[in-house]
């Protein structure tokens, strides 16, 4: 009987994870997407305000820094459901593990990218490229200590 | 004026072609992303004023239009270089050849996404569902429209 009714939990958890699979994999994807959208744009702005300031173009810093807020607010965290650490995406995802278990530390971050995103656009479409530098760095600095604390080196 | 500067940027990726190989395998990755970012979030708003209006939620679909509108906005122009067609990104390009014997028709195209997911990222923030609704479909449409002439079909 014992056996029986771990049987039935075993077969109930594996048809669960087989339709949860597919799911955290669509979550990874979207996410790999998201963050690599978000990275094109940040590369154009690096180019424009820190790299070559002589190429800058406010309407194309306005718009890339606007696709970076856009992420920022598209409400990432439903693509972190449980188990997408361990999901292959457009590639294997590099989350660690431990992301799961400081849920305060997740949110702080995604907090800060947020508020630093947002900030950005608003500085962005000011045009004053001193300004738009600087918060653009601060923008980084919330990308990379998420980096820092939840993703996997390569 | 928008898309003359994606026009522009265009022009500037054609003459550099030269480099090709990786270059368009990451304009090719980018563009992969930009578009399953948007997908994703219209996905959220078909959910939420299409097939489960009982779910809507303003905040979420006026951040979703706003994130389809800055891809629509993020000059993907700059994402189609020359022998991008034959490139891989995430994935090998689903771009047909002839989009690059069209230039009026992709210019078409382009100008048309831009226009109603701009105006979708109005209508979404006066919370009128039904308008949400109607110029969500103008939106599928012009999404339709560019992957009948331009994508190859899997």
């Amino acid at each position: 009987m014992k056996f029986k009714l771990a049987l039935a939990v075993f077969v109930a958890a594996a048809s669960t994870a087989a339709i949860a699979g597919q799911a955290e994999d669509q979550q990874v994807k979207f996410r790999q997407s998201a963050y690599s959208f978000a990275a094109w744009n940040c590369s154009k702005i690096k180019s424009q305000v820190v790299e070559h300031p002589e190429t800058y173009n406010k309407e194309q810093v306005v718009a890339a820094a606007n696709s970076v807020a856009a992420v920022a607010n598209s409400g990432l965290g439903a693509l972190y459901g449980p188990g997408t650490d361990q999901a292959t995406g457009w590639k294997k995802s590099r989350l660690k593990p431990e992301f799961f278990d400081k849920p305060e530390d997740a949110k702080k971050a995604a907090v800060a990218f947020n508020k630093e995103a947002n900030e950005l656009a608003k500085v962005a479409a000011t045009g004053d490229v001193g300004a738009i530098k600087t918060q653009f760095g601060k923008v980084g600095e919330t990308c990379k200590s998420c980096h820092d604390s939840f993703r996997i080196r390569d």
